[in-house]
């Protein structure tokens, strides 16, 4: 089953295209004729430019309002003692999220972006109805990895539409103009992991790591667990089929994420990708459509000990060093400000001519 | 002179003290509290703790609003050929920035900050009145510092009073809570990387670097003219006092930049430093009263090759690496929002045990 097959037979409707090459030219050609040193403003200038290519060369750039979609569900693979926490704090913290206690509310709001909970599966049943929350569940927890496959390919369809659908939504019907994306859910990093080693061919025992605070002895434990589970899922594996894959080792929340980010990507707006388990849904997305890259920007290196060679293996340099390992969109709602400063220097500064500034001498 | 001598001889009537290092312990000891994992926001938390204790343990935190000082001045030095633009330009940006054309103007407007722009010494005279302008000069550009003295220890010890009274008018008159330092002066990384020669005892082949722009040969040249600075001052560097070498290679800017510093340490602010040209002025400033370091940011890694050179002398770890290279306080301004992260989790976020959160397992 070809790429190209499957991403149509996922999302039959939709349009995938990728930015014009030229107007990465065109940025940096204008780029270059602002009010300082060519170059001179580094990373923030690749930013810039790479925003004026997903918004198609239309001035002025933005991302106001900014949208994050917390996604939280959880995972079955808990039942082999893989997070040194219970599993009910999925659940806990979900309701934290909705009080505005978590990092979460307090990071987007300090950014100035709205925030949306969407449980995507958490034991337990849904939640009461909330104006923070989204009911878009594919079930109560998915099954143990270690044992079976976490959900049927259906299921795995049906999260890649909700998430796509999340994006379309945001973007077309409430006018966002720049999804972040974050999760909740116990046991998840030992999800991600198996995803990344599915996927990148990384070594359980790298990839693994300790998560949310998980011990030695936990951490290698982990690692057997991981190596169990693709053991288990090798013809899946194989088969390099992203559907397979997700659909025995993912998570809820990481199906529905992906699902955003390609959403994001069809309605030509960027996306943010987080930490482990955003990098892992990335992942995913990414070898369903190659071109979600153009539009996808790595926030940050978490400290989780699988990202760095994550992003080694896929070839990208996230902006954020921050030793952060909290996962819910946190690092991707502390860079966010950051896109808004690429947006400014773009549409705000004047060219060296026009300010009258002298030329070089040499 | 003894350092304690001195600074009360620079500012006769200022009162300088370190926060209480159990704040620090408080500060840790809550953020432990809340709901994440422990230590599981990273650097967001060591930021968020400084805050608390520079802001002695009273809460909320907060760093709004807040005042970006952009202090320009000329530099004799460029008759030696050290910078591949005009003198001018030096004017020409002051320009831009007061009519609001230049990346410090974009970044600090979209950091939701306010902006000032603090003439030192630029040549050419004063600017006409403008109100984001102020006229601080200490002369009509300093002298060459490979032939004389930049200025007098008087005109210096006035430099810093000057500086030091715009923190204090800032944070004491106009209920600033946070202070940014940036610049713009043509030549200034010849002047900046003299002064982290003569008090870090760099060598000024590692120190110097391209700045705007140069060439590989006008780098070998700056290096050379740094030589000979440093060798027709050599008794002032000998003699350690920061004064004396200040005076003999500063800037006007970056002395005012260092008064600043020390300022906003007195009135118990925060103040960023941005990029090599800063870093230049903190490093003087922590000569002069080495407790700077609790109320200093350093919020970036130039791209110039000295600046990673003085982080690790000083034992800095710089928060962002984005390659900027532009000073102005462009960096600064691109961190800024994170304070503003920093102080929300603090904050807003809930503690485990008020939100009914499980404790570990293990």
């Amino acid at each position: 089953m070809g790429k190209k097959f499957q991403i149509e037979d996922i999302f039959p409707q939709a349009v995938f295209t990728i930015p014009d090459r030229k107007l990465y030219e065109s940025a940096w050609t204008y780029l270059d004729s602002l009010t300082k040193p060519q170059g001179s403003l580094g990373r923030l200038e690749e930013i810039a430019a790479r925003l004026y290519a997903i918004n198609d060369g239309h001035l002025p750039l933005t991302v106001d309002p900014a949208l994050f979609y917390t996604v939280a569900a959880d995972h079955g693979v808990c039942d082999q003692g893989v997070s040194p926490y219970p599993q009910a704090v999925t659940r806990q913290m979900v309701e934290n999220f909705l009080c505005g206690g978590a990092a979460i509310n307090a990071l987007v709001s300090a950014a100035g972006a709205d925030l949306i909970i969407v449980d995507a599966g958490c034991k337990g049943g849904p939640f009461p109805e909330h104006k923070l929350a989204l009911d878009r569940r594919l079930g109560d927890g998915t099954e143990d990895i270690s044992s079976g496959c976490a959900m049927s390919v259906q299921c795995c369809v049906k999260g890649l539409r909700t998430g796509f659908e999340l994006a379309c939504d945001a973007i077309k019907n409430h006018a966002y103009q720049c999804i972040g994306t974050g999760e909740m859910g116990i046991g998840n990093t030992t999800t991600a992991a198996a995803l990344l080693c599915a996927f990148l061919d990384l070594d359980p025992a790298s990839a693994a790591g300790p998560g949310t605070g998980s011990s030695g002895a936990m951490v290698k434990h982990k690692v057997q667990i991981i190596r169990k589970a693709l053991a288990l899922h090798a013809q899946a594996v194989a088969s390099a089929d992203p559907l397979c894959i997700m659909a025995a080792l993912g998570g809820f929340e990481i199906v529905v994420m992906s699902g955003i980010m390609l959403g994001c990507a069809s309605a030509r707006k960027p996306v943010l990708v987080d930490g482990f388990i955003s990098l892992a849904a990335y992942v995913c997305a990414l070898a369903i459509w190659p071109g979600l890259k153009d539009y996808a920007f790595i926030t940050h290196s978490s400290a989780e000990p699988g990202s760095r060679l994550t992003l080694d293996k896929i070839g990208e340099k996230p902006f954020l060093d921050f030793g952060l390992r909290l996962g819910e969109g946190t690092g991707a709602a502390l860079f966010f400000p950051m896109l808004r400063s690429a947006c400014a220097i773009f549409n705000e500064m004047n060219t060296m001519s026009g300010a009258g500034i002298s030329s070089r001498k040499s």
